[in-house]
């Protein structure tokens, strides 16, 4: 069966994450319903990853097979148009936030979780006194100033191979803490931050844990120092809180 | 009976626009129920513009007259306070979109509409093949490539003082229709066309027509020439659609 790359972008506001479950709508279940009515058959709609409740992506990737061969346009359109409405959510504006952007046939040795050679995410908060209206549910609003200069210096700390235990959820089912980080990059701009990260794979709710823990560093709560010595403790109770899904987005996933 | 100016930032979608209706929930109506709690009683919230259902702002004004002196930010806080749950909408990350940034105390000569000297607003295309997902109501969208110089000159014929009958709503209730547009700048920005506008005063759906007319030149359908053709017939038939309130922000006022 003809294998295709999905290039998907969706607001994860209204969903419970990517990973499809019985009664709550999320994104994989809305795009293989839409599959399906495009194609006439069930279709298993493989992710590169598994985003939480709440997170975004501008460009997550999967697979799907499908019982024949079709131009990858129609396919987009196809999907697209079947997604206007999706599953458990009110209609309106508010009911279309699962786009399909790119279409293109694969080799079956291409697989969207196994062969992603690196992932990339961008983590955005809003630094400012006011809460959020026009960014509610796209940021983290974090009140007190963040220092940019100390968060990019433990930062640094976290880049390259080590074990991430203290950075990792409790719930996470990776067999190994050790990773890889090869970018956490901090930065300014206008009222917000970026935090902009890749590695081959994270761990469950690394980033967010990351960026949680930055933002002690940047409140002046912890030192620079106190970051290696988290690192080193490979103890989840040792690193800093969780940041909220709100501010994180799956931008790329390289093959 | 103390002054002060608010700004404003909102994601218009959720909203039958700025201005109070009796039925439908609409922005000024839930910042002044959100005053009359904090301040115990009725306040007219006094806006420097109607925006349009579904159009957005970043930095909409507005002035109150409250019944005692208080400290700016502890009003700013308050009425966001009680924001937090606005009427008519479901509760949840999708409640949440008025914030008042900023507030700060002027004189009773100050009128949030008045005084303003002059409007700024964005309009957004998003000018791609897919569908939106994360900006689905955020951004006009438009699928046909637009030709960013063809566009740059026929925005150049419109800017100066001029009869903007062309662009006007048939609703408009301005007493004239000549105004002066003070800049009307074209940028892409990445897959976005960004219009770039400002003037003392505009006229109902003017910035609307504007846009939807250029993307009738940056289509190709309409030559440059026909753009003070279109002007020059000061006839609202004469002019291109009526762009989607979606991709409209008003982004500053200056007094």
């Amino acid at each position: 069966m003809p294998r295709y790359k999905l290039t998907i972008e969706y607001d994860g506001t209204p969903y419970a994450g990517w990973q499809k479950q019985d009664d709550r709508p999320t994104v994989q279940q809305n795009i293989a319903e839409a599959v399906e009515k495009f194609c006439g058959t069930p279709v298993d709609v493989v992710g590169a990853g598994r985003t939480d409740a709440g997170v975004h992506a501008t460009a997550q990737v999967a697979h799907i097979d499908l019982p024949k061969e079709y131009d990858s346009f129609r396919i987009m359109q196809g999907i697209n148009f079947y997604l206007f409405c999706p599953m458990g959510l009110p209609e309106g504006p508010s009911a279309n936030r699962i786009a399909i952007t790119e279409v293109e046939p694969v080799s079956n040795e291409f697989h969207a979780r196994f062969s992603g050679k690196k992932r990339h995410y961008l983590y955005r908060v809003i630094n400012r006194r006011s809460r959020l209206g026009l960014e509610a549910g796209r940021a983290w609003h974090v009140v007190e100033p963040l220092d940019i200069d100390s968060m990019r210096a433990a930062a640094n700390i976290l880049v390259g191979h080590h074990d991430f235990s203290s950075f990792r959820d409790t719930q996470c089912q990776s067999k190994s803490p050790v990773k890889t980080l090869e970018q956490l990059d901090v930065e300014p701009v206008g009222e917000e931050v970026h935090f902009i990260t890749s590695a081959r794979s994270f761990l469950h709710h690394q980033v967010r844990i990351m960026v949680g823990t930055l933002s002690l560093v940047g409140k002046g709560r912890w030192s620079v120092a106190d970051m290696a010595i988290a690192l080193e403790a490979k103890d989840r109770t040792r690193g800093g809180p969780t940041a909220p899904p709100d501010g994180l987005y799956l931008t790329k996933v390289d093959y």
